[in-house]
């Protein structure tokens, strides 16, 4: 995680607890951006998306000016219906008449349970208390929106050459849990934007971040990732062609990879990361298939859990995958160290089962050797303990 | 499973410990066809198939006649390149000229880990006890073939209004265990058929049977069901226009779809079944990916090891798998109760917990609304005991 200290202009936070989640912790979010914001967004593909997501694909459709945006935790309002989209309109219209704005200019996400409506009058009943506790640090925020999440995901990343600063908060305890319908990202940087060019901007961060995280496959009803940047005055409006788009695209790719990371590491159970990356592909999407393959794979996945060089695993699931590959010249190598190539298992040394059990963060390279086409995913390894977690959620 | 009384005619069967398990189990099983048999085998889809696998294809294009079939488990000779390739050849080599066959006559299976060498001497040094201990009990063999397992599957169909029985023999502890190299399954009918029919009729019942279960999704690199049917003399050859086809083609269905069954109620941790049919899809592939993605997800398969009614997971599964489908008409049912439909989730009465609580198999149904294809999979719950074994396992 990036340093804290200095916090984007413009944006006001707060996070409070309206009821909605039984344990006491925070539940309700909601960030002011005092000058309007350029936002972009990108959510699940899950055809059956929950009520905030498909009124916030909506209103982006319209305009790409906002004012706030509203987050709560606990309940997806997914599997919801038209009450369930009644609920987020009236949730949206109370917070505006307190924030002074017209509707329209508000934004929401939701996460937790599916299939439960909303406590509406709890979370009506806090946004006073949301609205008068706004202030400038992220903190409650980003805990205000979390749900079986055991670590805080927060980014700052300031903007090279540029007075700017893209602050990120982030939830999801990996993608290993739709139920909770699961990842919900959110991006601020205090500087003008095009609307085009930032929403092409989030989409290529998000490719290389967001989506190629996996723990389990499952792609929820709620997953939402949104940049919202601030039309600040007396700052030229960053197009792609300006001088400090560059800066400003690595950066948001920098935040977006971090939060992405943060969500693999913080997976249910997890105890080590796993980044496969796929080369020598016919094309992009067999690269991906086959990167797809292996890191949804849970015998791959338990076996980085017991920390053994079991390539066998990683071999059958390059197979299962079905894509064009070269037998006698692809290769597969684990930490850097070669497993099998030229159409034979290699020896290994020690050094190999020193770094599996060592190490937290691990490598599979797997070169198809047919092609120039590549792919990357990142996984966690798959304990007993998400099983536990997964069987004992209500 | 079905009653055991009668035997095949024709074959015989043997089993015994060669040494390539390390726990004193039996490991290598040996099938005989007095009368040469017609055989028909599918194979697994890996694209990096074991040896055993690319030599049974290779053989079976230049003839359908065979009298033998060796299988041993333990390694599963799988990525281990020529040399692997050289080591099966030795194995049916030796085996035929114990028994008077041309190499040509014998086919081979292999189950076991990815990636290790066969003991060649420890499987040849077998071979006469093997051969000497053949007899007309399955019961041997069937233990054999088998790795991590619980239960023994066997089944004996008889067929109607014919004098003839098919014996169905298969190993697998789900599809869940890919570096065993996991399924296989052999079927013997003691009655002449028609090679193009046979052949016809095995895909047939394997893609309604063993096509249908999945545990992890995983396909490994040794997944062979073979069908071997007896040229018995002074019995006519039973082609497609044969007023017996119907009876062979639907006690072959029911071999295959009871060895299935067997396969996934013994899953490596399992306490009960999950049966998903999609009804309503637009097309075939789409039902399948709907099936798939629910019987696949292991949220769905820890919400039915917890017993409880958690049909959000399902929900989210369904819409996850991106197909065509009618937001305010689809329905949802589990074990026959309805939870979802016209667009907003409905009551359901307390006997669907005493059921999911009660009973050891449950169905899950998904009526898409859009069109009239259909498709179906049987899975098994995900429990910690999956995770306890498949990290253990070395």
């Amino acid at each position: 995680m990036s340093s804290l200290l200095n916090y984007p202009d413009n944006f006001l936070w707060s996070g409070v607890h309206s009821g909605v989640k039984k344990t006491g912790k925070l539940d309700l979010g909601l960030v002011y951006s005092s000058f309007p914001s350029t936002v972009a967004a990108v959510f699940t593909e899950n055809k059956l998306a929950a009520a905030p997501v498909i009124q916030a694909r909506e209103k982006l459709q319209s305009s790409n000016k906002f004012h706030a945006l509203l987050v709560n935790s606990g309940v997806a309002n997914a599997a919801t219906g038209p009450a369930g989209r009644r609920d987020n309109e009236k949730m949206i219209a109370e917070s505006a008449r307190l924030l002074n704005l017209s509707p329209d200019e508000v934004l929401s996400a939701s996460t937790g349970y599916i299939g439960r409506r909303l406590a509406l009058d709890k979370i009506t009943g806090s946004l006073p208390e949301a609205v008068d506790s706004l202030d400038r640090t992220p903190d409650e925020f980003s805990r205000a929106i979390q749900t079986t999440d055991t670590s805080q995901k927060l980014v700052q990343i300031p903007v090279d050459g540029l007075d700017a600063t893209i602050c990120g908060v982030a939830k999801g305890s990996g993608m290993i849990n739709p139920s909770m319908a699961t990842m919900l990202a959110f991006l601020f940087l205090d500087w003008p934007v095009d609307a085009g060019w930032w929403q092409a901007e989030l989409k290529s961060a998000a490719d290389t971040s967001f989506n190629q995280i996996t723990v389990d496959g499952d792609t929820s009803t709620n997953d939402t990732v949104m940049a919202w940047a601030a039309d600040l005055p007396d700052r030229d409006r960053i197009t792609a062609s300006h001088p400090a788009a560059e800066n400003i695209s690595r950066a948001l790719k920098r935040a977006c990879a971090e939060l992405a990371k943060a969500i693999v590491v913080d997976g249910e159970g997890a105890t080590c990361t796993i980044e496969v990356r796929v080369t020598g592909a016919a094309s992009s999407a067999e690269a991906e298939k086959v990167a797809a393959e292996i890191a949804g794979s849970p015998l791959v996945r338990t076996a980085f859990h017991a920390r053994k060089p079991n390539w066998g695993r990683i071999y059958s699931a390059v197979g299962a995958a079905r894509v064009e590959l070269a037998p006698d010249k692809f290769s597969l190598s684990i930490n850097g160290q070669t497993v099998f190539s030229d159409g034979r298992p290699q020896e290994f040394d020690k050094s190999l089962q020193v770094s599996l059990k060592e190490q937290d963060e691990h490598t599979v390279d797997v070169d198809l050797a047919v092609g120039n086409a590549s792919a990357r995913k990142l996984t966690c390894d798959l304990s007993q303990e998400y099983v536990r977690i997964n069987v004992g959620y209500n």
